[in-house]
């Protein structure tokens, strides 16, 4: 069905480990007592470029040709994949071509201007994003890395699992959320493979609820994007899709304020800093009690890049 | 002149290690690239209690006779030693009576009552303070433990720089905030022992300079409280002022915009939660870049209590 295997993915990680963290697993006494579990928070918000797609992009960078690595890599991103392929390519000394709506925020193309990124803008539509990278692809000769639909990417998500298995296991579920499905995917698979009595959760804001339709209709349903948790807003890929509706036992929706009230609890109790998408699965660990009811708990935590900015408007002001 | 001795401060840390975290060190590319220096930070924010008052409660608490320890615990203050104490009685299954302004955030007695602390509130003087805590040590017989100007206290904090010269030694620099200087004298006293190359600055609000007159005119000097950093108003003790005058090279002040400037790019870059006044050595560094370019500095990150209420108006709001 596919083509990522136990070995490929021990493979990804020896292929990637020189260039990015093994971020720790952190844990709380007060935290695990306010869930009734035990919980093993993977720190991805620590990786490089402050997320775990640190992982894929630089899987799907090293698995290229010599010959597809010196025409350059390209993708249309407005998130953090964005600058994880521009870090990519900066470190195998060859060009990023990153596609982002011009509404992006600043801050964002600036993170990928600092890795050596060379940013087109266009429309913020998917149709102009998708047409303006194949004209940027035709020109330079650049090879696409999509930030999800993409074996080698899955594959590079996956190994962040497999660190928190190897730490932790043995584990009873692990946690992961859910937008194009990359990391979901790529846990279930390395839960799979590693840990095969782990059962595998996604976990989506209740605002974009697109992977759980999907998996009640078995087609790949259209997302919307009325949450906070704008990490999460895309719809699933044929590839992602069928690797979640194989291993992933179900997914749990939570709504923004219990993504707020999760999200503040990391940062007070954890004192780490995360992305809104980042607290969804603790989200639904605090919202689903009875399930996890003293299990042994794993959750992904993907991203810590935040726009303090918007913080006063989540947290209330005084 | 004083009764720390390099023996008697790794005596304390063999005393409190069951007790309390072995907090890591953090460093950021990102973070070097802007200093001009090599930082490491000593992450007390993920100590227990959320700040390096855990250690010196614990070791005081530890020290004391099985009579006296029967008898309880009772300190005044409004911040984290008052949970560091409440916490130190409850492991030793013991009482600790706390005295706080009756004007102390509801969420610092929440804490100190999660411990089983009793709370006695006062009108919001020192005076009122200090006559309130003598009433209760007449009631109860429970033995004062300061928050500062408390040798054992002291010799709890240098714990902390201890693990950090252990683990990255050799350190140019080694930068703390300053308070009542708890943990600054037990910096300046580790340093002396364990790592007698390395020198030891004091760091300080601008608006809540009393250390560095002191170490101008050479006799404490009163506090003032003009400074976001609300964990830094107390003046010196007369058991800390000896010895930092000893140990500490300079204090270096700096103003409340620096404190959030340098606040903001660790939250950003290493993405953990600190305190305002545990950003202040930090900021230091930033304002003095010249002193340290190309040195290796440690920085005693304190503590990672914020209320996130307040962040908004830290950073802006949008």
């Amino acid at each position: 069905m596919h083509l990522i295997t136990k070995e490929s993915i021990i493979e990804a990680h020896e292929r990637i480990k020189p260039y990015i963290h093994q971020t720790p697993v952190l844990t709380s006494e007060s935290i695990d007592e306010q869930a009734g579990c035990r919980i093993f928070f993977k720190c991805e918000n620590f990786q490089k470029v402050g997320a775990f797609k640190a992982r894929g992009a630089m899987n799907a960078a090293l698995s290229l040709s010599e010959a597809e690595r010196n025409k350059g890599l390209a993708t249309h991103s407005s998130g953090n994949h964005a600058q994880a392929l521009a870090r990519a390519a900066k470190i195998l000394g060859t060009k990023s071509y990153i596609v982002m709506p011009r509404t992006a925020p600043e801050i964002k193309k600036r993170g990928v201007r600092a890795y050596g990124g060379e940013i087109f803008e266009c429309e913020p539509t998917l149709q102009a994003r998708e047409a303006t990278l194949a004209e940027v692809i035709v020109k330079t000769g650049a090879t696409e890395i999509h930030p999800f639909n993409n074996y080698k990417v899955m594959e590079g998500q996956a190994t962040a699992t497999k660190e928190l298995i190897e730490a932790v296991s043995p584990l009873d579920y692990v946690l992961a959320p859910v937008g194009g499905g990359g990391l979901l995917s790529g846990t279930a698979l390395a839960a799979r493979f590693f840990s095969p009595k782990t059962i595998v959760i996604g976990t989506e804001p209740a605002g974009s609820d697109d992977a759980f339709r999907s998996l009640q209709s078995g087609k790949i349903e259209e997302a919307q994007s009325n949450t906070i948790a704008d990490g999460l807003l895309t719809k699933l890929g044929d590839k992602t899709f069928p690797i979640i509706q194989d291993g992933v036992k179900e997914i749990i929706t939570v709504t923004d304020e219990e993504i707020i009230a999760a999200m503040r609890l990391i940062w007070e109790r954890l004192k780490i800093i995360v992305e809104s998408s980042c607290a969804v699965p603790f989200a639904a660990v605090l919202k689903s009690k009875h399930k996890f009811l003293g299990k042994r708990v794993g959750i992904i935590l993907s991203g810590g890049n935040v726009d303090l900015e918007k913080v006063g408007k989540w947290f209330g002001s005084n």
